[in-house]
């Protein structure tokens, strides 16, 4: 009797338990890609309530068991930069362009960026919602379940705040959680061609204080390069974010050096973005300011660029990189994680931990999330995918080959 | 009654009849991918037989009509040089070469080629064949209905024959149709490392006339390169090739100059393949031999290759361009045709329209079936796709997504 009260004390409950599993917890530090063989993981609450070697398993009830078969258990995908939210498409001025029609040809027609404002601000809200969600699918479907969604289309005070409304509706229409970024300083709408000044602060007195208001920005991000705005102008913007306890992150030097990543780290900012053109110096700020380097393979293929991210630097700072898709009709019609984590090794030659570790871990940090997923950790939210692997390297290894077996979101299993 | 016998005389009778329909035919000289809006198509006895505007159509009864909401058909795609069949896998070679290990410390720890040699070896038929049927399914999911499969891996007499028996038996467990090239002269197996003249007479005297006798082999293929087999060794490989009357093809120039090009042109290869070498000699050769050009940009992205395959001389002379994944667990683990597509685009600056004919016509043609498949026409076998998008230049612009909607294979509908 004494006995079975102090097994009862002790006992452990849970809502499900995961046995006969490796995981790759993607902890830093330990084991490459943090991982246990033999491992067993808990959900308790829509949380990890245990996760180590099933060696070292107290005794427990669980109300559901899963028998893994030894496949892999990692954290679930984090999709960290993307602009998913947008009308119409670019695919014509895409095939003129490899027909040999020039940029400024395409954009004196009016497309380009323009094209996609155009489109968006003449979509209605649901037709907006409606293609953004097949696209969280297509994500989904790979394993994420953390998507970001910018603004950034709409370059009105109406649009911008449908943009981040949709991001919102996206997030009670899937099961994945969305992080809503205001981009309002993403490009010069027509209207402020010849007055950008005025137009940064028609975004700070009128439209960051009313998505604010409505509780539709989660962090604001701004393009500082030559072709949208410049340093001082995005100070300002982050400056105004920062008085409301908004966190910042920055498209930075991704066509030129113009000191992106040193504003992005003056600011604090989560993360800066792209990179290519950042400079030691740059390199060294973000270190020092605890930002994020999200790395874009898609837009450095899809633009042709052959200018480098500074990844060794980056490395030797340790500045923790991220990998996003960079999802937009423009630059990046691509919406597959899988396949950015495979062009950071050819393109970037990222190893396939750091790929991984880019997707969850670091991802997770360049949203602000880290104390809340990206790893498998106790105390964590179970989001986590199951794969048909034998090592978690093969994720980056195969192009085309999606090996999911089955994604957990919240602890709920996603059909 | 005389009017009522006539209607029955002239009137066609179908097993199935697509309208509302938009028909990428992709047959060459009329309008861009040689659409057809609002068109429609028959299909009877597995062939198509009528497309053309849906206002001419003749009087018709047909067994089962679809209406595709102005959706749109391709011919189904084909991919024409794979190596899909293979024991284990590279991961671990891949994750080292990106953590700085040389390919020479690789390759002297047993790495490269030969550890899959050695793989395809030690594997039963029945594991070949599981994975196998698992890429040509996953193929299949992005709209593919032919698939080249190579043998290659073995490099003695009874491996090489499994392997092509598995190919013959891929056909029979999928419904995708599978093309066998014998590629005894893929690489120099270790038994023969001091006297490849001797394995090239081994496999044209005793593993070409048995693969050949049990009906293994729709083609030959045989790799030229210095670390390979000479332009000899090759010529006197094709020259018993073509006294069976087997077709050749070749793996040409892909890493150096070694007159591919030119060798594959005196046999009238139906491919030659690769090409970052060709020298416009090389292409002339195949432009008056009708040899198809097969580009493959997998191995070149991951191999981060830099010379560009002479696609301004191709265009110039006429020499048809087809796109394939190369699908191999060494310099391409790449298994999505619509990613080869795309890549195309990115390194290669192909059209969408030159991608799509180069996974449709010219594909068809690489594989001597240009008269039975590869665009949509009658008489040709009903292969056929039907895709959720607006325009077939989609099909290249956007990476991870499926547009897919049904595909049917020799008229039936593959679910």
């Amino acid at each position: 009797m004494w006995f079975a009260q102090t097994i009862f004390e002790y006992m452990q409950t849970w809502d499900q338990l995961f046995l006969d599993v490796n995981i790759a917890t993607m902890c830093s530090g330990s084991t490459p890609y943090g991982a246990i063989s033999n491992g067993a993981l808990a959900i308790l609450d829509k949380r990890i309530a245990w996760v180590g070697p099933e060696s070292g398993l107290p005794s427990y009830d669980a109300k559901t068991v899963h028998r893994l078969d030894g496949r892999w258990l990692t954290p679930a995908l984090i999709d960290c930069h993307t602009h998913l939210v947008f009308g119409g498409d670019r695919a014509m001025e895409f095939e003129q362009r490899l027909n040999g029609v020039t940029y400024e040809e395409i954009s004196r027609a009016g497309g380009g960026i323009r094209s996609t404002v155009r489109s968006t601000r003449n979509a209605s809200q649901s037709e907006l919602l409606e293609s953004a969600i097949d696209r969280v699918a297509t994500l989904m479907r790979e394993g994420v379940a953390t998507v970001e969604v910018k603004s950034g289309y709409g370059l009105d005070r109406t649009t911008e705040i449908t943009m981040l409304e949709v991001a919102k509706e996206l997030e009670q229409n899937c099961s994945a959680s969305i992080v809503k970024t205001f981009l309002g300083a993403h490009a010069i709408p027509e209207e402020f061609q010849y007055d950008t000044d005025s137009y940064i602060d028609f975004v700070i007195d009128e439209v960051l204080p009313e998505a604010f208001e409505r509780q539709l920005v989660d962090a604001v991000d701004a393009y500082c390069e030559t072709i949208a705005f410049s340093s001082p102008q995005i100070a300002k913007f982050f400056e105004k974010a920062k008085s409301l306890d908004i966190d910042v992150k920055l498209h930075a030097d991704q066509l030129s050096d113009c000191g992106g990543a040193e504003l992005a780290a003056r600011f604090n900012a989560l993360s800066a973005d792209h990179l290519e053109y950042t400079t030691v110096t740059g390199v060294e700020a973000l270190a020092s300011s605890g930002t994020v380097a999200v790395l874009l393979p898609g837009p450095f293929l899809i633009l042709g660029e052959t200018q480098l991210p500074p990844i060794d630097e980056l490395r030797s700072n340790s500045v923790p990189i991220a990998i996003a898709t960079d999802c937009n009709p423009g630059s990046s019609p691509l919406c597959s994680i899988r396949l950015a984590m495979n062009l950071a090794t050819s393109l970037f030659k990222l190893t396939p931990e750091e790929c991984l570790a880019g997707v969850t871990r670091n991802a997770a940090q360049a949203l602000g999330l880290l104390n809340d997923r990206g790893t498998l950790e106790t105390g964590k939210r179970a989001d986590l995918v199951e794969w048909n692997i034998s090592h978690p390297r093969e994720l980056t290894y195969w192009a085309g080959i999606n090996q999911i077996h089955r994604l957990f979101i919240n602890g709920e299993l996603v059909d």
